[in-house]
């Protein structure tokens, strides 16, 4: 057996106890006759429950398994080795506790009943790998019925990440939010929450793309999420393909497939353009298929490749400072503050353009979000 | 704040990584890329989940807090430190993670499809702390929609220990299940499944109280788990309270209220009698009060006197057999294989009147039931 798969036997996480009950005395604590006290108490003043459980430290994740990394519909069991993954590094580097838990349904009415029926045992809900439209309508359901925050990873924490690059991109380019031109390739989950963002941010000319071409107003085909964002972003009558959206632009965001973005595209955009080709195993290019006189920034979502674009780097961090800030609603402004609070890690003299955004293990990320909420 | 309350801080459990993630190669076999082999594993081989990730050792707790200890209806997130109490013990005795979930409704259909819908998360459904009737129905719903076992701690868990002490007190005191006669006070969860499991195990005279008295086949207040219960039993025809049902029995099993079982109600029962006074914290009779001519046996589910009746003896060992084993209907004869294994840890010279059960520290326990599944 290969290492990956002796790594993953019987699984990557564990439920440990946190005091041993190796006698009467302590058993007699942590359980029956004790424990009633503390029960009587959370009974009485609920809001304890966050004191005196695990609940005030604690994600549930929750997918159905239908947009698994790049591999698409996998179903909810083969789901469960990335949302272990997911869950070690809450642990590993923002010491958050995340229970896994795999949803056996895609009814949209079904998944938010069983997350709101199971609600109290968590400080917040997080989404995972669940595949667009249905995570939309999920999302906008579950933050009507829940008391505590909703948070879609494959959404507005790949946002939070490409804003904090771009926020470093555009230092190093000498370039303002308001005068600069992006094309988001790949309208899914990702793009939808990044186009929201950057939007939030101070981008007004954003162009967003899907596998049929640009977004436009005239179009017959687009689900009312594209459509509420094509009215944000107000572009909403230049037709044509990818290559007619790039020519004369800033900023390429890819999160659609590998390939999509020709060399003789990025010709035609403007001078030191920024490229995050984040399809993940094979970006839109690849950095060694760049023009020979490429002279922008790219970023990939490789760790192969510098500048990687990596949700691991910003939602533990994100997540952290929600709970300990205890705010109910997520609002665009908090995945600003954190992007800021990424960006910032990197002072201007360490900035070059093959490094705008600081590695996952970098222990000043978490800190740094902490900080930016507090600001 | 005493330590009680300082142990309960933050919670009695986390969710640990049994693995180092610390650096990129490691994180690059746990995480992307690397974990897509093992998702596109068990994507082609779904029972390989098991194997691969914690789902294969795990049991998710479910509770919607209506019948928390003896104190009742005290919600979910107040039954949460028990929960996570069980989850410990899960651990520190048969190393199992346990995963406690609170339910915010009482509505039994909810609860139903809410559990089915995370049910490819666990290997097992333990239930905990709902109050019956609706602790029968969501069982008997759940076990018709998932594909895994279904066990519910308040019911056959107490059932096992139950049977376990008493197959030890009848050999001290030298009887036969089918020649012996039982009284059950109390009809809830514990008490009808104490019924159905002596009656699976030999006793065939078994009369049932409730609050109200002997049940019988005159009265017409009895919810339908109580009527199938006397069906079983076929002791329908003698009406009565407790002091009539009482009367030249040889073994009386409280899982009632304190005080329920009078010092002159005991002196009308057989010589000998073992009495199983299980009420929490205050039994139906305590040691001290027994009348003082007693030669008998007595058990309580306190910690202070000697013959604990602690379901935490029993249910660590015995999900761990079902488990084990592949089970996926649990039935009664589990059950019964489970009490012998108990049973079987004290030799018959070790057995006395003060000592018919294991203490819940005696590292034989479990052991001892996963042998009794392989005979």
């Amino acid at each position: 057996m290969n290492e990956i798969f002796e790594l993953h036997k019987k699984g990557k996480i564990s439920v440990e106890n946190k005091i041993n009950i190796d006698n009467s005395q302590t058993l007699a604590k942590v359980y029956t006759p004790g424990v009633a006290q503390v029960v009587k108490h959370i009974n009485q003043n609920k809001e304890s429950v966050k004191e005196y459980t695990i609940i005030g430290n604690t994600v549930g994740m929750f997918t159905d398994g239908t947009a698994v990394l790049g591999l698409g519909n996998m179903g909810p069991e083969a789901a469960m080795p990335v949302m272990e993954g997911k869950a070690m590094i809450y642990k590993s580097f923002a010491d958050i506790n995340a229970y896994p838990l795999l949803l056996n349904t895609t009814d949209v009415d079904r998944i938010v009943d069983a997350i709101t029926v199971l609600s109290p045992s968590f400080s917040l809900i997080h989404l995972e790998d669940i595949s667009a439209p249905n995570c939309f309508e999920i999302f906008d359901k579950l933050v009507n019925k829940v008391n505590i925050p909703v948070f879609h990873d494959d959404q507005f924490g790949t946002a939070i990440i490409v804003l904090a690059g771009l926020i470093n991109a555009m230092k190093i380019s000498n370039r303002k939010p308001e005068t600069s031109s992006v094309v988001i390739n790949g309208a899914g989950a990702a793009g939808l929450a990044i186009a929201r963002l950057l939007y939030a941010y101070g981008f007004k000319q954003i162009t967003l793309c899907d596998s049929k071409g640009i977004i436009h107003r005239n179009r017959t085909d687009l689900n009312r999420y594209k459509l509420e964002v094509l009215e944000l972003t107000k572009n909403q009558d230049n037709a044509g393909n990818l290559a007619d959206a790039v020519v004369g632009k800033d900023i390429f965001v890819g999160v659609s497939v590998g390939g999509a973005l020709k060399p003789s595209m990025i010709e035609t955009m403007n001078d030191e353009p920024i490229i995050f080709a984040l399809a993940n195993p094979d970006p839109e290019i690849l950095p060694s298929d760049l023009p020979s006189t490429f002279n922008g920034i790219i970023a990939t979502g490789r760790s192969d490749f510098p500048n990687q674009i990596n949700n691991a780097i910003g939602y533990p961090g994100f997540v952290k400072a929600i709970l300990e800030n205890n705010i109910k609603n997520i609002e665009l402004k908090h995945f600003i503050q954190a992007a800021k609070g990424i960006a910032s890690v990197l002072s201007e003299s360490e900035l070059k353009k093959d490094y705008i955004i600081p590695d996952v293990f970098n222990k000043n990320v978490v800190p740094s979000i902490l900080a930016s909420f507090k600001k």
